[in-house]
């Protein structure tokens, strides 16, 4: 199967789900017979989901392990994060992608490890029949504008509140 | 494994990611090795969550396949959705699922084919290690307020403004 027409999505805000919705939207094309292709950031590989993926013959790429905020070091960052943006490019021109999933990439420009203009460079070059989303919050007002459709998790109540942080299987 | 404190999330609002928000969260607990039942309403079974669910060996269950909107009756759907719903309690009490889906559960509440009490009774009775989650725009005050964590999925763009209807493989 092949989308007849590949839209730019866009998933932002505080609130949980940015990611998951990715995922869900990646599990959904698959189940439809689209060919679908990951690149995540800041994310190590013993998450739930690239447990998952793997398991579905689903296509994931990992960049930079680690987050600045968490220690990684910004110029070996930097550099990692716009590997990352390149061999995404790599992935739009090879055209065996249905759908390609930029994981928290909003963050990585929040953060100036990558440039926004290489991501709408990159969306420009998007081919008709690719559907490309963008998660994490902070999405840049370039990218909004650039984007066909976008959603903000509004973070209505979180458990962060309540001193609940990460569990296994749940937040990754 | 399991999980030590499970608890009540909410996906509402108008925009994309409610239902892909769970299957990810669905991925993800079950690529951690917990056991993940789902209860849809007014979903048939050509999605591609649903397909791809099967191939997971996740426990999927449908009821009321088509929503008063399309054409349901409405008397006939108010007894599956409380089917569903009574489905849902037995899945809760069995206590073989660590993450339980009920996929639109706020929709079917909106339009009073269940009564939110019975949901906020379910939700009483949920054991500590077990995770919920709600799905469906139109979250009543009632359900936000017995919830741990509420997103609102807000939209900020969407193609249906273009005129771009459902995509197979990437609106259902």
């Amino acid at each position: 199967m092949k989308l007849k027409r590949g839209l730019v999505q866009v998933y932002t805000g505080r609130g949980k789900g940015k990611t998951t919705a990715a995922w869900g939207q990646a599990m959904r094309a698959s189940g439809q017979g689209l060919k679908v292709g990951i690149v995540q950031f800041f994310k190590g590989k013993s998450s739930g989901e690239a447990k998952m993926i793997k398991k579905l013959k689903l296509d994931i790429y990992s960049f930079c392990p680690v987050h600045p905020f968490f220690g990684g070091k910004k110029e070996k960052l930097k550099k990692e994060c716009q590997e990352g943006l390149a061999f995404a490019k790599e992935m739009l021109r090879s055209k065996k992608y249905d759908l390609i999933i930029l994981d928290e990439i909003n963050i990585a420009m929040r953060d100036r490890l990558i440039e926004v203009n290489g991501v709408l460079n990159l969306i420009k070059k998007k081919p008709k029949g690719v559907e490309l989303i963008l998660t994490g919050r902070g999405a840049s007002k370039k990218i909004i504008e650039a984007a066909d459709l976008v959603t903000e998790m509004r973070e209505i109540k979180h458990p962060y509140r309540k001193g609940i942080r990460g569990r296994r299987g749940i937040e990754y």
